[in-house]
């Protein structure tokens, strides 16, 4: 079974190769959404131990992005792969590397939250950055959804999705310096939710790059720095490959 | 002249189409450590018309990784490389998006300044990451420099250097909390250095991953999660390929 209907290949073995790739690609981003899940959890419930096991989690992420880029490399040192077949492997190394520095952030997460004293580790403390976080691990479920079934609308709807991440982080930082000029006793305190609000942020950036892989391999077309009305505007004039 | 003495080839065609790909990564190089160069100088002097020049440079280097991946695609499309070539392309495909993101760093600084009302434009208020910001800007020379000459053990030198770079901003970081305590009519102030001075400790990260790159052409080994002295220990018992 090709879930990814772009191409038809002679070799069913080569086919078989790339649907291998696409599957470790999904099983690392399955892993990934659950990171993402367990730092919240951490940050609402104040729970130290699963924050431990966050960066163990981190490590296992890394060797499949490691196992990920050597097995692409195989298939395209042993096959010649046409051009879409190549899009589709650099696709999926590319989006291997976002998922990589998303799994960073969780875990940079679950070690600031044990660098805390315990008095600062109180749930209350991190509302804010619960609701960021949960906008994150949205698009980044969305990301992995649209690519998978290669699906370069669903992408473009989660682009969108991520200026208003962008535009909720700005307004968090602002709310912030807002707090710590009202009473300075708690700039320490404001400074852990920064960081975590920081890397919530750069989660919602990873789940756009995933996106812009996925118009890539749809339309051919490199548009990480496109604005969405020229994506937009790609998407009405010229007919996706796998439409 | 072949500067990557990596492998042998048969084809001169395909020895120089790498060349040229080595070339515009190199060419991308200098143009990202002049932006960082400038982004400095803004800082140092209050140099609003440079600051707004930044932008316009992002955008050149922005098309130059385009154009890289595009090449680098041909190239494996047209060509069956051989396993130590495939890496070589690889290497430079990566570098290049690293030093993409070190022109999209040196832009938002840029953009930060700008934001700023004149009176914040003050270079006294820069002095400390301009400091970290000349460290980056060496680490990522450093990087450039160990790609082009394939030198490993370079490499490894930078690699230790990020672990200082990494140590300097926290320490920044720390102070620059201890400043807003003692007198909360600095958090704005120190807010937009804090901002700029992120973006200086990720330059130092792109040049790591450079780094790594590097180690990994030589090795062909993925050092990317590895620590230095797992590095270390792989150079002394592995010779590299390039020796």
């Amino acid at each position: 079974m090709n879930q990814f209907p772009i191409g038809e290949h002679i070799s069913q073995e080569f086919n078989s190769e790339l649907g291998g790739l696409r599957r470790q690609l999904l099983t690392m981003g399955g892993l990934v959404e659950q990171q993402i899940i367990d730092a919240l959890r951490v940050l609402r419930e104040g729970d130290s131990a699963l924050a431990e096991k966050l960066d163990q989690a981190d490590q296992e992420i890394n060797q499949l992005e490691i196992a990920l880029d050597e097995a692409g490399s195989h298939i395209l040192v042993r096959r010649q792969p046409a051009a879409s077949d190549l899009r589709l492997i650099f696709a999926i190394l590319k989006a291997s590397s976002d998922l990589e520095r998303v799994g960073d952030e969780a875990s940079k997460i679950g070690r600031l939250f044990l660098s805390l004293p315990i008095q600062e580790r109180d749930p209350a403390g991190f509302h804010e950055v619960v609701r960021l976080g949960e906008a994150a691990q949205n698009i980044i479920h969305g990301a992995l959804d649209a690519f998978a079934r290669v699906d370069a609308n669903a992408a473009l709807t989660i682009l969108r999705e991520d200026f208003r991440i962008d535009r909720d982080y700005e307004s968090f930082i602002r709310q912030s310096i807002t707090y710590m000029m009202e009473d300075p006793r708690t700039i320490r305190r404001v400074f852990n939710s920064l960081w975590i609000g920081r890397s919530m942020e750069r989660i919602g950036d990873h789940a756009k790059n995933i996106c812009e892989y996925v118009i890539y391999l749809v339309y051919g077309k490199d548009v990480r720095h496109a604005r969405t009305d020229e994506i937009e505007k790609l998407m009405h004039t010229r007919p996706g490959t796998s439409k």
